[in-house]
């Protein structure tokens, strides 16, 4: 599966476990909620300085966003 | 660590574990010397997808040059 669709999954997968919405989990990250809904549908290809970002507000690793 | 640094320090030694020079990794992974270079230095944030092409060419995942 192409990085892209396997970081969205993982976000999607992540997020829901913890009870966020995107609206939630795109305000704590500090991300634009439409942002967090392209990256979930693999749309996007996003910087690792975003993938940390990311897996900094999940309390994951970026490689456990992206494998 | 930020990941930028991260990146680059793996890089570094998975590509001279295989015995690599900047130049013949470079030509593998069909990515020019100088960015191979920036990336090693930490000075690049890079997308996810040329992360998968640097893991993929190393026969490491995504995760493995992130973490």
């Amino acid at each position: 599966m192409d990085i892209r669709r396997r970081l969205g999954s993982n976000l999607r997968r992540l997020r829901e476990a913890r009870g966020l919405s995107q609206e939630a989990f795109a305000y704590e990250a500090n991300i634009h909620r439409t942002y967090v809904s392209d990256i979930e549908r693999g749309a996007r290809n996003p910087t690792i300085l975003i993938v940390e970002k990311l897996a900094k507000s999940l309390g994951v690793t970026a490689g456990e966003l992206l494998d």
